[in-house]
């Protein structure tokens, strides 16, 4: 059983995928975080938005990045701010996922920020919440996180502008397992993107039918030619053990990206990347602290857009 | 040493147990709780009553559930807030506890919820606060839980009306090891409930003189008939490994409420657990989601009481 | 590279170090930290200060104590708090220390409280931080622990008057390993103490030029005579494994604050530690219970001191 993120009106009960959701809806929430950068950065001036509300960041996987970053957009909304540390917590109790959200709504939580290691497990505690009670998807498995797409959209936009139909994108490294690139090609797609190129080597690309309508390469250097934008994945050290990646080096020599490497994509390409970098892995000190880079731009959006997902759930 | 919990006026000045304490006290935690019902949900109506003091949850002993509720509670009387897991923290430099609480008053904390694991330690630590500073014990070893009693006894009252003399409870499970049952003994004792019996395989009721006055059984079926109310109480699973239970499998047979079972009680009887519930062990997923469970009820009753003793104590 | 702590104009950007700071820096703290002594206490009082402000503890190395005395401070001056403990999270990603400030910095954090194992570290940090954001050293290696420092000299100006020049001061201990020392050397010369005895066994009194001027001696009863102020240290336990110690019996028979020792003080001594105490160890019952002890004083002034500095930074 999975939730339907929108009722009967249309309007965002939940934040769950961005996979359907309506191009209107996407823009909406873009147009509102836009609007609250500033009030992103600080100040009082959004604190009666949340006053009297509670957020709960359920995480059932630890992220103190993520978690930090709703963190931080609920305070600045006014909200009552709950941590539940569900890695560690009530599972030493043993008690199933479903009872810990049941009761911590019970206690009056009014939006729970939730991650979970297994795919659709958000959906799931969203189908099971009552009607009043609103779920962020902060990353289910391989599947969703739809606000990290949401923030790259936005960066993108704010580098690029609002058309997104003469723009070339690519995406590079272990989009097999990541949720990350899975809701930035749902937006891509939303907004229209003219080109999305995916790049990685064969044993880190899906196998899901996710990648329909883009060019799939192993050559980094063809990926890269002409883009306007690069959106780079983490590499997780457990590919290696997993015999997916041979080593770090082969792997930064094949898919790194440089700033040679960089050349190659239109000049004023930007570079992004979700965090936390590898760095010398999958990207260089060079390109991540250099003029392209677009890093710190991200995390800076991930506030306001978390902002105006909570706002348009419970404001 | 222990600490009064009133002073010479017959104010409440801490909460450490139920036990003795005057019937008209907990009437009046209870009414006031049940008048807090609406703000315990949220809402900016209580921040005044406790703006500028701050609350420490001081945890000699790890719990989210009952942590996140005195939280919330704190919260919506617009308290500051100070987590304090001491189960990791000061611990680990060897500190003692009664150092710890000292330490965290100076920094002008004006109340502490602590859990520890000995019996007696919480109040212990409260005879030697200063004169402004109360405490509250969120559980200490199988002694006392005083705001759980609380809550329990308002989610009765919510249902039978506030005369209990003609109520019939039963209280089934590990009688031995818990602080919940022994704080809802003392107050439904002093509520003057009609008849209270207990049920539980012999291993795991208590030999402490708490059951005096209690109809006492080991069969299930018996306990159940015709009551008004029954309380499950968790099964912890070191119980196995202590040898006091021999299978999950067993226990559910013998002490396992199933709706079959609860068949046996009145018509109109509810269902209680302190949760985190054990479904499929003592209790079954159709009485736990079924029509006569008030656990999730409890749980926003925990908010309200909670917010009642803090302001008893601090308001 | 490390970064200055003061901009052109002399205004305090980070808090760093006491070494060096100006005399006039340190009484405009000093008289801060008086001025607010009471609304360390609790109040609503300067909540406006730092509202809409975040500040952030983070801390590479655990510290319970000192992190909730800086959440209260921050509190009690309105900001958003957020609590990174790095000493679990993103390095469990093998993120970089820096790359962990900027994102937190991208994000809206306005101040950084920062601990740190490593000796210069937090001086690096706030030489790659941005313009407008402050760092306060909140304990780096054996090197510094500013705020340490701070408390202490107002607990001993509020004991001994502001003049320090007639006062002798006895630091006892592992002076080695300690940046409160560090800190508390730095201030006392700074403030013009009269005269600084250190003493210690050999092993843990330091080789680095930081006793310059002070009276060393290893022998506790001549270090303690006539001293208006005792200022113990801490004895970690690690220093028995590194065989710097022998016992701490032995320690406590040679190096043990206890009542008939303090006798050798002025009668109208003090005695402080920075806490948590090895009570028995470094410092027994009776004079860390007793009337000299101005323990819990330092404590509560710890708060003030934080206020101050956090004020002076971002208010």
């Amino acid at each position: 059983m999975t939730a339907a993120q929108t009722d009967a009106a249309g309007r965002l009960r939940h934040l769950l995928t961005l996979d359907g959701l309506p191009r209107a809806a996407l823009d909406a929430l873009l147009d509102r975080a836009q609007a609250l950068a500033a009030d992103a950065r600080g100040g009082t001036a959004r604190r009666h938005v949340l006053a009297g509300k509670a957020v709960c960041t359920l995480f059932f996987e630890p992220s103190t990045r993520t978690r930090s970053s709703f963190a931080l957009a609920a305070q600045r909304l006014g909200a009552d701010l709950l941590a539940f540390d569900a890695s560690t917590a009530s599972t030493t109790k043993g008690e199933a996922d479903l009872d810990t959200l049941k009761t911590l709504e019970a206690m009056g939580v009014h939006a729970f920020v939730v991650r979970h290691k297994r795919d659709g497990a958000v959906a799931e505690l969203a189908a099971a919440a009552a009607p009043g009670t609103a779920l962020v998807n902060a990353g289910d498995g391989r599947s969703n996180h739809p606000t990290q797409g949401l923030l790259d959209m936005l960066t993108l936009r704010q580098a690029k502008g609002a058309d997104f139909a003469p723009l070339k994108v690519a995406i590079v490294g272990d989009v097999r397992h990541s949720r990350v690139a899975r809701s930035d090609l749902h937006a891509l797609r939303a907004l229209g993107c003219g080109e999305i190129r995916v790049c990685g080597p064969a044993a880190l690309l899906p196998d899901d039918g996710i990648l329909g309508g883009c060019t799939v390469t192993h050559d980094l250097d063809a990926a890269l030619e002409g883009v306007d934008a690069v959106m780079m994945l983490r590499l997780q050290r457990e590919r290696m053990a997993e015999g997916l990646v041979d080593s770090l080096e082969d792997y930064h020599r094949d898919y790194g990206l440089t700033a040679a490497r960089l050349r190659r994509a239109a000049p004023d390409a930007i570079v992004m990347h979700p965090g936390p970098m590898n760095r010398g892995v999958e990207i260089s000190d060079a390109v991540a602290d250099g003029p392209q880079s677009r890093v710190l731009a991200q995390v800076a959006n991930g506030v306001a857009v978390r902002m105006a997902v909570l706002e348009a759930l419970l404001g």
